[in-house]
């Protein structure tokens, strides 16, 4: 192969074909330390195109194949194959998002799916952009607040300015965290609202908290109302939120990372009833819907904020006088410059499965869940964290034979905090199923089979992943521990 | 196709491989109304795979090819081939880099990668990560900054803190302002300090500035250095900047997104001495060195700050209680929670040309450059704004016969600000050159031809380009402006 050539891309598209046999194995886990032993990674000297074909394999070979349906570890799984080959497309063309004059096919189509979502998160007159994931959409939320409350605030900072506050749930997503720290609130700003056994905010807690902090002198900023938490899936009561909210004249984010892809299902839709009330939303179709990563949507209802906020007029790049209508060039509306064409691959989803086509998918999605969830309510030795289904999570301890039957004391919860990652290590050892575990508030330790725009993910596969968790299960022994 | 498949996939390379053909031209401009007339991008209705490919088709015809040699309209050009390769690897393996459990290989990846970098640019004991572009990487410089001297801000926020002061200089990058903006600065605490001609800062000037800031009881915190401005190319003294910040004992962050790449040239790296003493670094891959987009790295000197400044711990992602060791869980480092793959395609072309191969690109880039400076140095007509070539950047107008020979009073000037874009349109229109033009400072809107590691971008092609801008240019005629 000349180096220069484009001849890998046939080889690549041979191994990545390779790789999604049935045959091969969900993950062939090494430790850190003895998979550094068998890569070689070094790039001090060049190699030639086979000895690079055989790096590729090993990369490959060693890595996670989250396509598979029995990839359950984190929220999202099994790229759909439209957005794989609109990703593909990108990467080929290599151009970024912020001016129509190097973008000109890529800047409409993400305006245009841009156009579609709004309309179906139910603001239409709104304005969005696509962002770098989740927790940068969080950044871009509450800066639009700050902005909106204090326009000073983008020459003037924060030094002047009345104490802020943020309020969230306690089950709500870390990236808050990181959110105040960077922006110059400080984690202390932050109200953490306690929520429902299901993970739901309590939204008379709320309601308190903001006149609290309101008598206090300090400044309610903005909510975040979660649709989908990470965990638990829980969907916040947004219009009880929404109405908190308009009774302070707070700025409502609703973090739909996780949930938003319900929007899609006509059927499902109505549990994030009051999205619409938001002042801005979070949208992460990498997730749930199966758009490969990163493809995160920030929407804002005020139309023109986003630029009004983060416009620095950079007169190398968005030129006034260029020779064609610079009202299309929107790279001025993010904090990046160089951005990323995200919008495509979603694009390409859409325009092959139409909006019919991605609501069967979410309420296939829905209804394994809800299978799931029954199966699991029932079968021995399986116990609900929450027996209310929000997003598609399914969340449960697995109680192995030998801790049936007694006292669920405190002592039998700490062994159970112990069982719960075991068994997810043999899982994975045994190259059966990677699921996610964590302990929420007072839960210890607890799966989250959590389900996404998968068509391979079916009752079978339900039943076949809860025989795989029931046989780990009952191979753990105290002495394991 | 049956809709779950891959074999949408064979016709992309299809497609993209007939795209880049020789015959395809550069850029088939439309304006947007015009454009959003010929375009398909409803996506209410699903599509088959046939009426589909031809939607690709249209978007692939009118988006600009970006690979082209022609293609100088911005610091980014012509994908390294094997960085694709990797890029279309990455997409199709589709994990996030947050912990070692979904991205082995790719954690091992990034550490390797990040350690050979490091050792480059003279920090071998800092620390590092991926960005979504060199935009985020200043805000990661300016909270690590700010956080190293004030601990308590991760906690407290701002408001508490005394007034904090950014330095740059006139020509640097504006993502500054965004960042000063975003982190609760404001932009009113950026003090910009003038540059000479070729638009290296005034050193004596910042330390002059510093001295005052102090004097008024303000903070100095943090000085961005510029290793390869945007428009000339220009790399600060860093030396001399070094030692500014080292009086003061003020942070040094360089942003060598640009200029980073010559650091691959045992040539050309002693234009950025004393690089090594910044406390931070930004490095886009994607811009000189042809990595597919994004690609960017932020360095720091002070391991363990990174993750110390950004983490927030999360439970349900980094598990303590995990069987393998989870300080190669390393997505707490990070502001975003998942976080792309930008590793891979890096060290594939890296592994595939090595550090000579990555030298020789270098070094024909510069020479390029310098034949080009050369040359419009002494062909009628062509005036260079800087006769010092920094970054392969050559900056210079071209002066149409009509107006050659007159008094370059303010009036001409106004006259050349409009020819320039003009030309610029003629050459977009005529698909012969995509090239950038702006103003700076005094100077009025001229072009930039900035080189890229491209293997054809050779003399014959820099002799083409000058043609292509004569021509244009001796087409203009008053009216026309």
């Amino acid at each position: 192969m000349e180096k220069n050539g484009l001849s890998f891309l046939d080889k690549v598209l041979e191994l990545v074909k390779e790789d999604r046999a049935e045959s091969v194995p969900l993950v062939q886990f090494k430790n850190p330390k003895e998979l550094e032993g068998i890569l070689d990674l070094d790039v001090t000297e060049g190699v030639n195109d086979k000895r690079l074909e055989q790096c590729v394999r090993d990369v490959l070979q060693y890595s996670v194949k989250t396509h598979k349906a029995t990839f359950r570890n984190q929220l999202f799984c099994g790229t759909d194959p439209y957005g794989l080959a609109g990703a593909w497309i990108t990467e080929a063309c290599n151009t970024s998002q912020y001016t129509f004059e190097v973008a000109p096919v890529f800047t409409l189509i993400e305006q245009k799916v841009l156009g579609h979502i709004l309309k179906l998160f139910g603001i239409p007159d709104g304005d969005g952009i696509f962002t770098p994931g989740g927790s940068i959409a969080i950044l871009y939320g509450i800066v639009a607040a700050r902005y909106k409350a204090f326009p000073d605030i983008k020459a003037k900072g924060m030094r002047n300015l009345p104490e802020m506050i943020i309020f969230t749930s306690e089950d709500s997503h870390y990236s808050i965290k990181k959110a105040a720290h960077w922006l110059g609130f400080g984690t202390d700003s932050i109200r953490i609202i306690p929520t429902n056994a299901d993970g739901q905010i309590l939204v008379s807690q709320l309601d308190e908290t903001i006149q609290k902090e309101k008598d206090l002198g300090r400044y309610p900023l903005i909510v975040n109302g979660t649709a989908g938490t990470t965990v638990l899936g829980a969907i916040d009561d947004l219009e009880g939120v929404a109405d908190v909210c308009k009774k302070y004249g707070v700025w409502l984010h609703v973090d739909a990372c996780w949930g938003g892809s319900l929007m899609l299902s006509p059927k499902y839709k109505h549990k994030l009833e009051g999205i619409e009330r938001a002042n801005s939303i979070s949208w992460n179709p990498h997730k749930m819907a199966g758009a490969p990563l990163q493809c995160s949507v920030f929407m804002v209802r005020d139309k023109g904020l986003l630029h009004e906020a983060n416009s620095a007029a950079a007169q190398y790049l968005f030129q006034q006088d260029k020779f064609y209508d610079v009202s299309y060039d929107t790279g001025d509306k993010s904090v990046q410059c160089g951005r990323k064409i995200d919008a495509f691959k979603l694009w390409m989803m859409w325009k092959a499965r139409g909006d019919v086509g991605l609501s069967q998918l979410a309420d296939q999605t829905m209804a394994t869940a809800q299978f799931c969830m029954e199966t699991v309510a029932k079968r021995p030795g399986f116990k609900l964290v929450s027996e209310v289904l929000q997003c598609p999570n399914v969340c449960f301890w697995y109680i192995p034979t030998f801790m049936r039957g007694k006292d669920q004391d405190e002592k039998w919860w700490q062994i159970m905090h112990k069982i719960t990652p075991k068994i997810k290590e043999l899982l994975t050892l045994n190259s059966q199923l990677m699921v996610a575990y964590s302990p929420v508030r007072q839960y210890k330790n607890f799966f989250r089979l959590a389900f996404t725009f998968h068509p391979k993910v079916d009752k079978d596969q339900v039943l076949s992943m809860l025989a795989s968790i029931e046989k780990c299960g009952e191979s753990v022994t105290l002495a394991m521990l």
